[in-house]
């Protein structure tokens, strides 16, 4: 599989490309299947369904890896949290975590158990899956989860979790700790269901200053990722700390491939990081609705990575109003240009 | 003015120390005065009030200087442009900008007549501060003020205001250069009322990736900037571009202080910038919730500082729920440290 040698820093006939939120609502195929389905967490829920949408990027597309559908928040409602996604509002905890009796409520053996339709979703699209395509797993890190289960929704600034995370720190790590020893196991359950390649996802990085950074996030995705690379070192292990331009130069550990946000500006990562990682990254997403815009961002990006291990990707999630002309140009155009 | 001392690189007893959005809700007295006004826009229209509630944290806290009151988007208001606030979903703009008409319509000479509050309180409060306090009057940056005139409201992801920059500029670009021609009579204004420094702040700048920030931010403030300096020298302008820190060493031009946002190592800004550069900032606003975080977060920027020009601020706007005797507390504590 070129991903899998690309993350690897093996020698590949051309940059493999996919795009994070790929099997996404911009896609005519995967809203149908979503209406199906009735709404998000049933599609989540759904394995075959599931395992539907992840294949369709890579049938539509083209791209050289399928990520599984999936959300991060499956892993705390599935530990025991209540959860419901509000139209316009996103996820809600309507109890989030205040106390260290909620934290020790959590049951990490009946997520990693009651998680089965993820990694039923898992063994079903390897199996349909091209020899030649990877399928990527992932888990969201600790600290983003955790954002989630502290604020009980989405956050403009964090305030709740960083009150917490100055007020009470020991109470903070508690929650991140729990929350790391299940994603070990629940990434584990992935990879024995079929992941080649395992992301975790810091989409609230860039809420933490970096001190805050290293401590309470970037550690717990390295005693994620050591866990993996101890035991599985042929998975490779892909980490997304988005928004973290300021802090790369202490950015290090054993994982395989550093996914850069579309704030990092990339010759700043190659710098710091292309000797020991291959990268992936870094398109604006919001290039992608204009052919112009992709075509210069693309040549750019090839050409700031020439002869150094790269995976493309967006800098963030494809948007929902992207036109899929224009997502088929920018997979084609990557995957041509680089071949040269 | 210690204040202005610091601008402009000159020894000074101790670090100087202001907080952005100090007129503001944590604070009781400004909740009285703002119940007193009725809404948000009304207490803007008030230069009584206004000039009142810029005064308050001059008095409670001790802080250096006094920034004016007032809100980045007055100036669309004037120019024409419906607005109103709405509880909890912050600013809305009816009729978002989508034609070059009705950027034509725009009335950058209304405007800056009708800021006429804005100067008056200027006056007031600059004929009520002490003499060794600073008075800051300020503007938001172009690319910021027109990203709400652009989506209509705050946004999570600026896609609309992005996909014109990316389908359209030249129509973003006139959008732009409105703005700024309108923002330099503003601050011009302002300085004729009374104001002894003046800020811009970029808030939106970390929207924006390398090539576009530059391209559609920072050469507008630049502008904005030039024209200051080439005609008030004696006037100090700050630059406060949020979240820029991948873009440090590419930050230069005509103007007196950098501000440091919360997510820039303060390091990094200082090699790139302060042999140049008065620095602002740049206290995690989330440690004003712990006092034992706040005399870490203190102790390490001023040690940070050492022997640099340095003006204390936090690195973004205080919480509306930190509780007033931590944030006099914080300003006490640069004072008296930095003094030794």
């Amino acid at each position: 599989m070129i991903f899998i040698d690309a993350c690897f820093k093996k020698p590949t006939p051309y940059t493999p490309v996919w795009m994070m939120r790929q099997a996404g609502r911009y896609l005519p195929e995967y809203m149908a299947v979503r209406t199906k389905a009735g709404d998000f967490l049933s599609l989540c829920k759904d394995y075959k369904l599931a395992s539907e949408v992840s294949l369709q990027p890579v049938d539509i597309l083209g791209v050289d890896a399928a990520i599984i559908f999936s959300d991060i928040l499956v892993v705390p409602l599935e530990m025991g949290m209540k959860l419901r996604f509000e139209k316009g509002e996103g996820p809600v905890f309507d109890e989030p975590i205040f106390t260290l009796e909620q934290i020790n409520a959590l049951d990490t053996q009946k997520a990693v158990k009651n998680l089965s339709y993820v990694y039923d979703a898992l063994s079903l699209t390897r199996e349909k899956l091209p020899q030649d395509k990877a399928l990527i797993g992932f888990c969201g890190s600790p600290w983003t989860i955790a954002t989630y289960m502290l604020e009980g929704k989405g956050s403009k600034n964090y305030a709740q979790s960083k009150r917490i995370l100055y007020e009470n720190p020991e109470l903070l790590h508690s929650l991140l700790d729990k929350l790391t020893q299940t994603l070990k196991l629940y990434l584990e359950a992935q990879i024995k269901a079929g992941a080649n390649a395992l992301q975790v996802f810091d989409s609230w990085a860039s809420a933490l200053e970096k001190e805050a950074f290293f401590e309470f996030s970037f550690s717990y995705m390295l005693e994620i990722s050591n866990f993996i690379k101890q035991n599985y070192p042929h998975i490779p292990v892909i980490l997304f700390p988005k928004g973290v331009s300021g802090y790369l130069a202490h950015i290090k550990g054993d994982f395989d491939v550093f996914g850069v946000s579309w704030d990092t500006p990339l010759e700043l990562a190659r710098d710091s990081l292309s000797q020991h990682y291959t990268l992936q990254g870094n398109l604006e997403p919001c290039r992608l609705y204009s052919k112009q815009a992709i075509a210069e961002g693309v040549k750019e990006i090839l050409s700031i990575m020439k002869g150094k291990n790269h995976i493309f990707n967006l800098g963030h999630g494809i948007l929902p109003d992207i036109p899929v002309e224009n997502a088929k140009y920018f997979i084609r155009l990557v995957q041509e240009s680089s071949a040269l």
